[in-house]
């Protein structure tokens, strides 16, 4: 199986995790697709004893290594193109969240996916692999807490200094898709449900001097099937704290209440309070490999990854607007 | 100082918990103010070493006690009847939250108070002297987290068995008002301002038969000062739970996070992680004593105390119609 990777701004890391795993996945072309340089990438590369040729232009990669898989993570603006790209040529492909950071965008991609002969098409909602939140999802799946009922979800970054394509909409697209993309993907997975409507804010004030960065957000849903939940999204975790990021969810529903706080999963039922052992699944890259190889069925359908991509434009849309919208 | 209790289906817990700081303030005189029993509230009042006369008739123990403030807490849908009435006798009142259920009774307590010759009034919202939270919020108030930016609170409960006024919307109020007071006023607290937008949602479905109680609900809040705030409000918690109710708050601010979670206070900031020792400051009923003889300033106005009950029941109404209500 012969994969090229397109950039490196964003998490191409999952392909590097679980890539021992696949001895017969080779990395065989690399290209910033931008001005990008290309040696923390190839770097990467090389640690994992692959020895790819690098590309300036990334089509040109596509057409002469035709390769079976493409992992995309160039400039955010340009997901979109990227992954019609690698859609037009039929080639299976992994694209970083948001895969579109306009509706329109999105529309495109979606069409033409639907004329491909079934390629594979993941996003990157590599935290839904996560050993905790996988953890409580199974648990949630054996019916630990009954029927769901209200879920709130919360991602909590640490600022830091960030390049400069954070600070402008245009190449940054928000921090409801780029960060909360995962909060709504939790609640969009944990409910089991299609989105019904959405009221979102954020706040661009008090950024720390990261232009149209948005430095809050919140977002409230009503999902189809009558599951309440929301979100709190934030770059305002102090330089001193422990880790990155604060990734949280709490789910209660009408036998139980289970959550991830700090990588931990606390199940409360009729007994009393448990906590529940990680998961030790596959993640993000192996379930993206095993679709293409016929041996998973796929977290993550390509209609999920397009339903997620609408809620995060839409929920931008209305913290815009300052409307609730109903999808 | 003479006092009186009417009613005994809310907090008035409160008043036993400190009366012993106040050797002055003896009561005289206890009513149901309707068909319940008088018995349970009569043996708090033993304990607590008093004898208060019984009255069936509360305008009467009004009228022949004239005493200085009064404790209200009979059926809910009766709050603001009891208030309009001790208020057009001049006497101080602490009543249990929300003190209207329906926002004309608010308006009419609000005209009524303003005639008055400033006496003390306050609602029973206890919750923001609980150690933990008003740690945090003295930590707050020292410039700990730097501006507030962004807040979510949580309030679940185990539903237990609930008397028949839980079960009917007209006697009950509902669960946002009911429940979400307190989470609505720790936003109004800690945000340091007005409401100025809700969209709200509440869930009557798989309510364990407990007629029209909203067994789950949620708010989302833009303040005026532009604080983006959250409630998630549920009766979901498990009757194996280790404690009755699960309390939170966290707040993101520009140079910290604060929360207060089982009770523990938790500061992230520059240096990293802190537990915060709790308060140990005197509580609801203090306060209110201490209003009335002059020697406190008080934590909550009459003025806040109107504030919160329009939130309350704007939020309600919002969950009731879906649609967004701005203030």
């Amino acid at each position: 199986m012969k994969l090229c990777i397109i950039g490196s701004r964003g998490h191409y890391g999952y392909v590097f995790e679980e890539i021992g795993r696949f001895p017969e996945v080779e990395i065989i072309g690399i290209s910033t697709g931008c001005a990008d340089d290309v040696s923390r990438l190839m770097g990467d590369c090389q640690r994992a004893g692959a020895s790819p040729i690098i590309y300036e232009d990334y089509l040109k990669m596509l057409d002469e290594l035709r390769p079976d898989a493409v992992v995309i993570n160039g400039p955010f603006a340009l997901h979109a193109q990227m992954t019609l790209e690698a859609m037009g040529r039929g080639i299976h492909l992994l694209c970083e969240k948001p895969i579109a950071l306009a509706l329109d965008d999105l529309d495109r991609i979606e069409a033409a996916y639907y004329k491909t002969e079934g390629i594979v098409l993941m996003s990157m909602v590599g935290l839904r692999y996560e050993p905790g939140f996988m953890a409580a999802w199974k648990k949630l799946q054996e019916g630990a807490i009954g029927k769901v009922k209200l879920i709130h979800t919360q991602k909590s970054y640490k600022l830091g200094n960030r390049p400069d394509y954070y600070k402008s909409r245009e190449a940054y697209g928000g921090t409801i898709p780029w960060v909360g993309s995962h909060a709504l993907d939790w609640i969009y997975w944990f409910s089991g449900s299609d989105f019904g409507s959405v009221l979102a804010s954020h706040s661009m004030e008090d950024n720390f001097e990261n232009g149209e960065l948005e430095i809050a957000a919140q977002c409230q849903f009503q999902m189809k099937n009558g599951v309440q939940a929301s979100a709190s999204i934030d770059f305002l975790r102090p330089p001193g704290s422990p880790t990155h990021g604060d990734d949280r969810i709490r789910v209660a529903g009408t036998r139980g209440v289970i959550e991830v706080i700090g990588g931990r999963v606390t199940l409360l039922d009729d007994k009393g309070e448990h906590e529940i052992p990680l998961s030790a699944d596959p993640r993000l890259f192996s379930d993206f490999v095993g679709q293409i190889q016929g041996t998973s069925k796929g977290l993550v359908s390509a209609k999920d990854t397009f339903n997620l991509t609408r809620a995060c434009l839409i929920a931008r849309e209305s913290a815009d607007t300052g409307q609730l919208i109903h999808f």
